[in-house]
């Protein structure tokens, strides 16, 4: 039994704050492994009890937690220790599904919205295309186990594409969707990569506070033949990805 | 002559604060072209004259342009517009001093400091040196014009590259360097790439606003026997450069 559980009281008119004493407790206590990375933390119920304060001073607490990129607060499901950043490997042959299952966890990409769009500059030059040509719009979040890894914008040219998005809903990957459209094999042409703070949105689809830093990856895939299938912009939590190029 | 020359002086009690009325109208000034990227603004005291407020209200004006991205303040220069990101292509040929004089700026790295340290496990590894070994250490900023692109802890083996930091120093530039040690090429190994907010120290050295983002680029370079030679960790300034791998 630790200090905290024999002591639950916090020190009061000592100059931290309540959440602040809980939030080091937490902390320390992560630290030392009472809470390993992946592991949820006990109910907010449950932390008010634990340290007699009231459930907003405990939310406070690990909203503080959160902005310290130290748990992830997933809506609805609890509050969950931030496991170590995966090593992701960028190269012609980068494949989300198998980069996740090969760190010995479960990857699956949420189909969050589709629409048919006319092609900016941006994604008409990317995929060969005329500006205005019609476009299929996806808008994803990918997970591995539970925890968002990256939303992405992604973009592929109609007709040739015109089940993708069902395909994708039902398979939960990009590898797996493509197979389905009959493209059995496609290989990453180029990347770039930018950093920024996550915005309200971005945030919330990636389980992140507000301001937590991405990793900008915009991507161009292409077919064996050589021609442009897939323009990506794919918002990484920039806590919980490590990117690896050659080694 | 624009609408805020005719009337510089502010509007008064409007809801908005001097210094935000300031920041509004600097920023739009920037997009319409007024202040291109590169330039210098005015100096604090020809804004406060201009927009009839005092320096401290002005300072706080360009601190919120620094703290979102638009502009560079340079300790005792002034403050310059940020220019667009650099394209810096991540691959075997990476060099600094190349890719910022092909994109038409100058190129300089400052030695900030150099000192003699054990390998730690990190740069032990990297390095494929005993843990504990003599190795070099470098702290330098690298420049494109006068805007600091990246700053970089650079581990060196001992005794081969004993005069590197006296050979830095003098020619601004690792390449340089490392032929003046007798070295005439290398290639890069590997790089690793995470994102995170800058710490106080190095926004100072970058000159970026504290918090703003930074990519932390680790990598490990190799002499054309496969002898590491050098492990970085560099971190760039977010807003000035977009890292491309591939295409």
């Amino acid at each position: 039994m630790d200090a905290q559980e024999q002591a639950p009281g916090l020190v009061r008119g000592e100059g931290l704050t309540a959440w602040r004493q809980i939030a080091d407790a937490l902390t320390a206590e992560i630290a030392a492994g009472r809470y390993p990375p992946g592991q949820q933390l006990p109910a907010e119920a449950a932390l008010a009890a634990r340290f007699a304060v009231n459930r907003h001073t405990v939310r406070r607490a690990l909203a503080a937690l959160a902005e310290g990129g130290l748990v992830r607060a997933s809506q609805g499901r609890g509050t969950f220790v931030e496991e170590a950043p995966l090593a992701y490997p960028i190269g012609p042959r980068t494949r989300f599904s198998e980069i996740v299952a090969g760190a010995g966890r479960e990857a699956w990409g949420d189909l969050v919205a589709s629409t048919t769009v006319p092609a900016g500059p941006e994604q008409a030059a990317a995929l060969a295309l005329a500006p205005g040509a019609p476009i299929l719009e996806l808008l994803t979040v990918h997970r591995a186990d539970d925890a968002p890894l990256s939303t992405a914008l992604t973009w592929l040219p109609l007709p040739r594409f015109a089940g993708f998005a069902e395909a994708y809903a039902e398979r939960g990957s990009i590898t797996r969707a493509f197979a389905a459209c009959g493209l059995h094999d496609y290989t990453r042409l180029s990347t770039r990569i930018r950093a920024r703070p996550a915005d309200s949105a971005e945030a919330q689809r990636l389980d992140i506070a507000p301001g937590r830093v991405v990793l900008v990856v915009s991507s161009v895939n292409i077919d064996p033949a050589g021609v442009p299938i897939q323009a990506n912009r794919t918002l990484f939590a920039a806590d919980r990805v490590e990117l690896v190029i050659g080694g």
